[in-house]
């Protein structure tokens, strides 16, 4: 398709496209003549994950197009290739980790992974942005005079890796490759919203139910 | 015990005591002298809720004493009162609710309530700024190409029907009332990230689980 097709299909202005296609964050087209350019479905669907990056994550460009860089990546599996883009998905700011406050929450991580049987997890440790992470906001609610033990982080976990299996699931439907690790991080970019205005709900209908209206 | 004690015990330095104290974010000491108050249990776990709420929920302190306002609201029942606070805590920005896409995702929402037998959140529908928000979400998803059905929601909203079910059962062990409503409020703004955090490292277990480490 030319890119006013592209346009249309995506509901993406023709100049935001011009702009990605700039940024690198869209793969120029096929050239056909000196001045127009083919593009396909493949592009349709990278424009789709950009937008939904840039506008439901909030990601800065820079930050879209190092995730793009992890998911073009075809020198890796699939596992490498999802965890590298998983992990240059936004993150919360780390704290330093050799305090007090760190040591005894970097404990309860460790606890907490061996308890869930993650050992994958605990392999990788340190080096995963996600499990520091991790860290660094269980030493922030111990400052803040929340501590959460493994065992109250244990059932929130457990759900989680049932959305996990469940995430997978959808994914061994498509394409092997780029197009199943593209689908993971739009998985991950637009449910993390979706999740938390669900548990807000639930929340809202359990209390009902046993509380009543009142 | 006395504001100095406060501080200690909380970590929280005197002088943003002091301005919690001038936003009305804290209620006042008891006056035993023209100089000195008295501070209870009671003002600390409030002092740990504002924190929480500023430092981890990037809540502004307009809406902290907004969401403390409900809380403090003893003329309603545990539901009422738990979900002004809730619906009190900042949403994503809402679209208008006419146009077609919006339609379509209201369909949706309440196909999955009828489904989930969600009936009260049904009920209350528009008023709620969370149903509101859940319709937006799915209308901008749309939006951007990719289309979200009831069906595709249901097993994440049945895992966040289990998370509220766990955080209800905690509550049950509080003393009625405002301890209630707060820890309820705490849960919320503390969980979150913690829940999306794990979301991703449950993705990178399962992912290393099917696919190996490569």
């Amino acid at each position: 398709m030319r890119l006013a097709e592209l346009s249309e299909q995506s509901g993406v202005s023709i100049a935001t496209i011009k702009y990605y296609l700039r940024e690198r964050l869209l793969p120029p087209g096929r050239r056909v003549t000196a001045t127009q350019a083919e593009y396909d479905e493949a592009h349709l669907r990278r424009l789709r994950l950009v937008r939904a990056m840039i506008q439901v994550g909030g990601m800065p460009v820079a930050t879209a197009r190092e995730v793009l860089a992890h998911i073009d990546d075809e020198s890796l599996g699939l596992t490498m290739r999802l965890g590298a883009a998983t992990w240059a998905l936004p993150q919360p700011p780390e704290a330093p980790l050799d305090d007090a406050a760190s040591t005894d929450a970097r404990q309860e991580v460790e606890r907490l992974l061996e308890e869930l049987g993650w050992d994958s997890v605990r392999e990788v440790g340190d080096l995963s942005p996600v499990y520091r992470s991790l860290v660094t906001s269980l030493a922030t609610l111990n400052g803040l005079g929340y501590p959460v033990s493994a065992a109250e982080l244990l059932p929130y976990a457990r759900q989680m890796e049932q959305i996990a299996i469940h995430d997978m699931d959808q994914l061994e439907d498509l394409p092997e490759g780029t197009e199943q690790v593209e689908a993971a991080v739009a998985a991950q970019v637009l449910y993390d919203p979706l999740l938390l205005t669900l548990r807000r709900l639930a929340l809202e209908a359990e209390t009902t139910r046993r509380y009543g209206m009142a």
